[in-house]
């Protein structure tokens, strides 16, 4: 993702919600931290407040410098209430390994999450649309903008794309082994670390495609 | 996870918001299906409305039958929050491929997702609560409830064990190859799939883990 070319971007704010209440020790709140959290993953949760209550809903999303990028159909409800500029929560989390230690109490997971609170703007502008919706697609399937049809007006207009500033967030993680107290070392349990690795398969063609048509190398050397 | 053994669950509550509002072609309403993606997630992202706003934080989960059990620190504010009982929603995701079409209009994912809406309540009763983080490790560490030393009552204090039924939800998934109008098949751009898999990698054992431990069935034989 393109990162900003003017002056270095102030630090995140910090404000109360972004001001973890417990294990402070697992947060971050820099702008690269949050930058490779969001890069590494391929969707969000987007938390909105309908009629008063939480509605969670999994999206894509793309990041250009300190804006996030969201989409979707014009129609869909997320997206209107969304459109009146109400706070939306967006959080992003990729599992690395459960954290086996010698006491249930002490099992854990290893992650890297990302927390973004703010009030998105419907982009109008078609020249930033359009770059919205380009930055959106680099991010889940980098390379099609070039190689597939681009959007037409007709499908412009039926898109709804979202710009929420990243100006308000926190970043948490825990990586390494257990913390197990040597009193537990009697159990004589296993304590250690199982990874979680997500890779890509091999692709499979539509069976409508044309004999010839091989995978291009943006598709076939993708790496996670 | 285990099966209710009493009479057949009444069919998932059909609410507005259960009620997708487009692509009604993807929604699933049954309990065979919420099941089936709940079973097969290691995480969920829980929404709340905490001081008017929303909040989604990543957490583990554990499912018996039609209840879903939650965890945290008892002094964890979104535990505390939601122990007031206000609505919650509890979404899970599931990731498995990038669909690749001729137009960068109908690029999509390949997903299956619950969405679940209620008010947990804050399992109180020993028994219940014991049972609550018997669900919970089997689901995030099978096997570890009996290897590992069971929570013992200074750390039953001081963990929260939510209990939220399955009774307001909505299943969505994507499965299967791009559907292109035949009109974009001159473009001559590669259409299919890029699955996505995620596995278990080789456990590391703790640093401060004594010789001739080996790493126990239950962790080097899990599959996802």
């Amino acid at each position: 993702m393109t990162e900003p070319t003017a002056s270095p971007a102030p630090p995140l704010s910090a404000t109360a919600r972004t001001s973890l209440g417990r294990r402070k020790d697992r947060a971050g709140t820099d702008r690269t931290s949050l930058h490779e959290v969001l890069d590494a993953a391929l969707i969000c949760h987007l938390g909105l407040v309908l009629d008063g209550h939480p509605q969670v809903l999994p999206t894509g999303f793309g990041r250009d410098g300190d804006v996030l990028y969201l989409h979707g159909s014009s129609g869909a409800r997320s997206m209107l209430a969304a459109g009146d500029e109400p706070q939306v929560c967006v959080t992003v989390t990729l599992l690395d390994a459960v954290v086996y230690s010698r006491t249930l109490n002490d099992h854990s997971m290893n992650y890297r999450s990302a927390v973004i609170y703010g009030r998105p703007r419907v982009v109008t502008d078609p020249a930033e649309k359009d770059h919205g919706l380009r930055v959106l697609s680099e991010h889940l399937a980098p390379g099609s903008w070039e190689h597939a049809r681009v959007p037409n007006a007709k499908e412009l207009a039926a898109v709804t794309v979202l710009a929420l500033p990243l100006n308000e967030a926190s970043v948490k993680a825990r990586t390494g082994p257990p913390a197990d107290d040597p009193a537990e070392y009697a159990t004589g349990a296993w304590a250690g670390v199982l990874p979680l690795h997500q890779q890509w398969g091999t692709p499979i063609p539509a069976p409508d495609l044309a004999a010839g048509i091989p995978a291009p190398p943006h598709i076939t050397d993708r790496r996670t």
